[in-house]
């Protein structure tokens, strides 16, 4: 197998090369629609049930609503149309039937439907739609409802996991009697995303609220969790809307209150997708291939046997076969690669690419010595370790490596933020790559026009920034906090 | 409330009403799409994990391929476009647009597609297209890979769960070297959905193969699991498909042996879907609403306090919350119903529509005889337990509420299976309710008479079925065995 292109020479070609290599998904038929393989789904569902615990923890429930939404219910919300209902897959027809003039089969003209469909690219609308009918009272409040589903946004220009047509995620959407209770829950759910992305994807991300204009449409206030890839770029890793009574009133949700008045329902909604696959390749991985944070490896610690002959083979397999049992009994993920169609140097380098984060290798000179070579994956350390202590090495590595993982990826984040006092700092940063931390007056207009400029879009006003006087990098307008620019996926 | 409808008089407004009230599933404003609430979704999401695990417990692994089919695909397998690419949802635009002529959004007609997508109705066509990619050599094989996914099949008329346009389900999709071994891996997924349905959903089933005329379009063989409804109809509750090499050949799927020969690949898929959710309530409710198998009660005990007054209320609870606290430590899963916006017997009757399997009362009494009262739902038997009696009561009443709900339903089928030996026998059978067990000749246009008349189909020719000489009951031609006819759903 040929190297991996190099992250310093061709960042963009690194990861596809390595999304595609290490398994994890590949571009099918349809154009910007995605196969998630077996690997690479086996890591999503890692991330699906940790998050889902989280979910239920918070007191949340799952239901399921239609892949399928009225046209006209884009229209009833009138930022969420502006926003949302433009590119994305239309249901016309509900028939085909067979080509009268040759063979293969064709659209039906008769099956035309009286009000197009539209898939779901969010499902707010239809949720809402529903909610009309479940909320009467502020008994029947709140309530806290998460779905796991794949939605469409059409994307001409599409990249596995990070922009695709179709995508999986989960969408929380949540209805309350307060305004104070809507945000505590926006803020809860951030809070949450937050954590899964610090202690699970081991990537340490940056809280805030976006500007007015970079907003979920239909959405008061959209928080966020930012977090910065090898190339110094953003990628926004999840959001959480508060939704105000926007969509309460859009589909006429109302409920008594206990002081006997009708009141508009508050809402919110949240969401995180398969793009935190991407984000998990970009921002650990390495120019030999995946690097895995042990929360999330779908196999955490690989053995591979080294042997000549069929009477080495049979008892090295031996030595292999008890320590993956003593491994599993301990609830670690561990895979014995017994293969012997393959060379161990060819199996290093595919577990390596893999991502797998501990590797043990037992040869015959082991059996005598009671030893075995352990390497980790993040840092490539290898060494040697006898008898008992291998068991207690690898449950310490496990937690050690998930540690530096996020630590290198906190350091390397730290070192690239910077501020930029002037509109040539703000260049500067952008064009050596980084976040820059520069005042700005608060307008749409010089958000618009800094972006249109450097390409550079506001990622968001962290959550306790440090309030200071200071002047717009662009105007020269009185500001009192710095926010984060950035070029972002 | 006002009761359900009765069983007897009206046994589909019965399953409507108990599928509303028991807050399963409701009907959403697109026609024949459901949304499936959060009580009817835990239902489904148990049944998902324990089939998840079953799967992987028989080395299959998850994967995900596209919502969207290429229309051109449904013509590659000449059986298949017959039989699935007509009645479907077609998306022909990627674009909508704001109408020039007044509010609201039109499908822009600039964004037309070249090709119209088919929102999969199953998913063989994309998935062999996508293995044709993955398998070399016979080291490829066998690929075992499942999918958790939505599907859309058009239906004019839909009834929750049992017929809607979109559902959920799984689709394992698998790949071989040879025959046997595809038609081994049919068997064993039948196998799992026999065992799932009968220890899980406590369903007794008959396992058989369908007549060529019902099998699924594509297969050479069909295998099925069929269940009885209390109404005596039949469903069809899974089914596994030895898909011979038709799709392989479709799409071009081919290996290098052992013997360094090209071959075309050896194919089965097997699925079960939120159909189950449907035959669950069927088999097994009665007239005061669900019966729920604890190994699928999202809720297997509710614990329910009576009290007058605060002092009362404070002890009471205090109890109920130590009895939910020793259950819960044994992995039950408890609800102790502590509102008290409602009265005890209103909290009797919901939980009893909603099928929680054991119900516990406590009472001030209780407190000083150190008793509760035990009711469970199957039987609505009711007695009172003392002391430490109560836990261990309840772990025996869920392991024998889980037998007796299905052993009730096999003797329910037992007794409604009969031989007909005649047409006129077969009328009567069908007529009265049942499974009828006649010979047949063998051909699709008796079949199809049948069915004409009759309205009943063949369910399946079951495994195992005795060898008998016999005559066909419509043509008196010469059978060598019985069929199961039935009216179904």
């Amino acid at each position: 197998m040929s190297q991996l292109p190099k992250r310093s020479e061709n960042y963009s070609e690194w990861y596809n090369e390595i999304v595609k290599r290490a398994d994890l998904a590949e571009h099918s038929p349809v154009k910007g629609c995605m196969v998630i393989k077996p690997y690479g789904y086996a890591i999503w569902e890692k991330m699906q049930q940790t998050l889902d615990r989280m979910f239920k923890e918070t007191g949340h429930v799952n239901a399921y609503f239609p892949l399928f939404i009225p046209k006209s219910f884009f229209s009833k919300e009138a930022s969420h149309v502006e926003g949302f209902a433009k590119e994305c897959a239309v249901v016309t027809h509900y028939r085909l039937k067979n080509d009268p003039n040759g063979k293969g089969v064709i659209v039906d003209p008769d099956a035309k439907l009286e009000e197009e469909l539209i898939v779901r690219p969010t499902s707010e609308t239809v949720i809402w739609n529903t909610y009309k009918g479940w909320v009467q009272s502020y008994r029947d409040l709140p309530i806290l409802v998460n779905q796991w589903a794949n939605v469409v946004r059409w994307e001409m220009r599409t990249r596995l996991f990070l922009r695709t047509a179709e995508f999986l995620w989960q969408e929380g959407h949540t209805a309350h009697a307060t305004a104070e209770e809507a945000v505590a829950e926006t803020r809860q759910m951030l809070d949450v995303y937050a954590d899964f992305a610090e202690n699970h994807l081991a990537l340490p991300v940056i809280k805030g609220i976006k500007t007015p204009n970079e907003r979920f449409a239909g959405a008061l206030d959209t928080y966020c969790i930012e977090a910065m890839m090898q190339d110094k770029k953003a990628l926004q890793a999840g959001t959480s809307h508060f939704l105000g009574q926007n969509f309460a009133k859009a589909f006429d949700v109302k409920y008594l209150s206990k002081e006997n008045k009708q009141e508009y329902v508050w809402g919110t909604s949240w969401g995180v997708s398969t793009r935190l696959m991407g984000a998990l390749v970009m921002a650990h991985s390495d120019d030999e291939g995946l690097v895995l944070p042990p929360k999330l490896a779908p196999i955490q610690v690989v053995i591979i046997p080294i042997y000549k002959g069929e009477t080495e083979q049979e008892k090295v397999l031996a030595r292999c076969k008890e320590i993956k049992q003593d491994l599993h009994k301990l609830g670690i993920l561990v895979k014995l690669d017994d293969r012997d169609t393959h060379k161990p140097g060819f199996k290093f380098a595919e577990w390596e690419l893999k991502g797998v984060p501990v590797r043990i290798a037992i040869g015959a000179r082991d059996l005598e010595n009671n030893s075995a070579e352990i390497a980790r994956r993040d840092t490539k350390e290898k060494r040697s370790v006898w008898g008992n202590q291998l068991i207690s090495e690898v449950e310490r590595l496990l937690v050690d490596i998930q540690e530096n993982i996020y630590k290198k990826a906190l350091d390397f984040r730290n070192e690239n933020i910077f501020k930029a006092d002037s509109y040539d700092q703000l260049k500067d940063v952008l064009d050596k790559g980084g976040f820059a931390l520069a005042h700005w007056d608060g307008t749409t207009e010089t958000e618009e026009k800094i972006k249109e400029d450097l390409k550079a879009t506001i990622r968001c006003i962290p959550l306790d920034n440090p309030q200071e006087g200071g002047k717009c990098v662009l105007t020269g307008k009185p500001s009192k906090e710095r926010v984060i620019f950035a070029l972002s996926y």
